[in-house]
């Protein structure tokens, strides 16, 4: 696993950071650009601002927690900055896109743009120590609780009553973003955000009778057979199940640990594509066609976050079958993501595993599943795991 | 021709509406099931307006055109009578979907659930004589010309001003529907309506530099360089041909006729995708990656639409590329959508040309394209094409 470790890190150091430092900075007017060719050329110039916070995200979070390289601080700064300066409405909610100079093209109606403005404000006040970083993420973050039960707002185009559904996405990210924010906001409130979230993502949308977790339930979890409710998207459970490992080891809790073990390996199971490799990226639970024509690509998210998962999962319990599960996925991502010749991931491939566009960053891909995963890997793969497993 | 003509009306006869006159009644609670598998199984029961719309008018249009069958009148009452009684909200738009019982599941932010409601009310008053039938469809072409600037209204999500696009489909859809309606609207009305949108289609989103139709351009016309500025939907363009082309023939203009069917091959070429054949389903103007993921798909309709484009094309003038392209369209078509196993056509195909997802309707396909491509193939083939080009 050391070995494992090791290629982790020289991926993420030589060859993920310097792709994004080398051609996402927009020395221009601020912030980045996040679409980006194969070999990094901008082929695009608007700015969406959940990948800005993203971004912002992990250059921060590497500082802090991998090395702290003057150029990581500097360019998440000048994307705060220009966050910060253009991508708010007069409510303080986030707009959904800008374009390159920052003025407002889409309206705040994806609340998972505050989602992470708020993440990659609170990492990067670990760095600055600037107020003004701590405030607006924990604005933000007030916004988004306020918000929770109908973050669309005025956009959703769901008529009252006849079929109300939930979705999974929301308590998902929140499970991640209370632990994130811990150093700004206060105890009761995280705390108490922890404990609705496991109930939801563990309880609410969990199913018994599959193993499986639900992308859309009725409000009182009952399962719906509609095209939402029947949808599962394989890649979110996985993720989810190691940002719940990470509150089960936070607690100290081995019945949550073991739990999300089960279900992400029953996910893994349930989207593994036996016929070419690689995760489907949704399908339909009682395996009807499902409404999503990209039903049966590989995206690289899926496969970053499985990675992380089962690392985790390994290295918290020792678990063999997780260590199996973590070899298959690794050997597919680094023969089909992975672009030695000019640094980061393919986002998309087709079943086969061929790349379907060869961008390296886009609307819905930038500087952070992949760079987050390998930073995981390599730090929880850094220790040893037997030790970790005697440890609970 | 002749050969084709019989083979595309057996296509029609025996294959395609006996699938939808078995399989998609709702006997209980009226209307139609489109959510149908590969065998005609009912997958889903909730009724999406557009596709209920649609099939009424197929259903009355065969009836008026193609044979009395007193099945598809009974069937095209059923629907109406069903979509009369729960499609509406209290403005009089057109919900975009409802559950079996007709309960309203999804608000009216589509208008082209009303185009298609109008269209489908318009064509069974041809077949029933009455009022309701005219009046309805009538208020609700009345209300689709005063939407026709927002048309998603309040759950337009665009920032004003900053960058405002105007899209090709609904200029497009209502150059059909203004000759659908011609029996029910004012002639003064139908006439400025079809100038207005043959200017539109063929001068304001035509860009002459490529010779192809923008899916989205600027107020006044010009190019946008963004992602919905760059969109090439090649299937739209030749669709929209057709209609065109019934436009000139109905003015006898020849130089728009000459036009169009430019316009209609310079999107087969760019469209056609030279590695596996068949129409792509999208391309970027400038070859950078586009955001739909769905790109290098192969759908039914496009290919339905430009077997009508390509079979109007060489009944109307003669010409020898066009009858070259049918016979190539005609080859992937049968070979690839056709199931002569259980009736109707599959609807998506991977690039490779094999089934992507295996239904036969659902969400976005229903009895439509190809019923009324191959009624309107079979019909423009019985006409001897060299007798009509002389004419010209």
């Amino acid at each position: 696993m050391k070995e494992f470790a090791e290629r982790y890190k020289r991926e993420l150091v030589d060859n993920v950071m310097p792709f994004w430092v080398r051609n996402s900075k927009d020395e221009t007017h601020g912030g980045f650009f996040t679409c980006l060719e194969r070999d990094g050329k901008v082929f695009d110039t608007d700015k969406f601002m959940w990948l800005q916070g993203r971004q912002v995200w992990t250059l921060s979070m590497l500082y802090n927690q991998m090395e702290q390289k003057p150029v990581w601080k500097e360019m998440a700064e000048q994307g705060a900055e220009f966050m910060l300066k253009n991508g708010r409405d007069a409510q303080g909610d986030w707009y959904f896109s800008l374009d390159r100079s920052g003025r407002p093209l889409m309206q705040s109606y994806n609340i998972f743009s505050d989602c992470f403005a708020s993440m990659g404000l609170g990492a990067l006040y670990k760095v600055t120590g600037k107020d003004e970083h701590a405030e607006v993420a924990f604005d933000t973050f007030k916004r988004i609780l306020a918000r929770q039960d109908n973050p669309k707002g005025k956009y959703n185009k769901i008529y009252p009553g006849t079929r109300s559904l939930k979705g999974f996405s929301l308590p998902m990210i929140l499970s991640n973003l209370a632990l994130e924010l811990e150093h700004i906001v206060d105890v009761t409130t995280v705390e108490s955000l922890i404990d609705k979230v496991v109930y939801e993502v563990m309880e609410v949308f969990y199913q018994s009778d599959t193993g499986l977790i639900m992308e859309n339930v009725q409000l009182n979890g009952a399962f719906s057979d509609s095209f939402e409710g029947r949808l599962v998207n394989p890649g979110h459970i996985i993720e989810a199940m190691w940002f719940m490992m990470d509150i089960a080891d936070r607690k100290s809790d081995k019945g949550l640990m073991d739990r999300c073990i089960d279900i992400a390996l029953q996910a893994l199971e349930f989207g593994w594509d036996e016929q070419y490799g690689g995760i489907l990226y949704f399908k339909d639970i009682h395996n009807k066609p499902p409404q999503q024509l990209e039903w049966d690509q590989k995206l690289w998210w899926v496969h970053a976050e499985a990675l992380v998962c089962m690392a985790k999962a390994y290295a918290y319990t020792g678990n063999e079958k997780c260590r199996v599960w973590f070899e298959k996925l690794d050997a597919y991502s680094f023969a089909n993501f992975s672009d030695p010749t000019y640094g980061e991931w393919f986002g998309y491939l087709n079943r086969q595993g061929e790349p379907l566009l060869t961008l390296k960053g886009g609307k819905w891909k930038g500087c952070f599943h992949v760079p987050r995963a390998l930073h995981k890997v390599y730090s929880v793969l850094q220790e040893t795991p037997i030790c970790t497993a005697i440890k609970r």
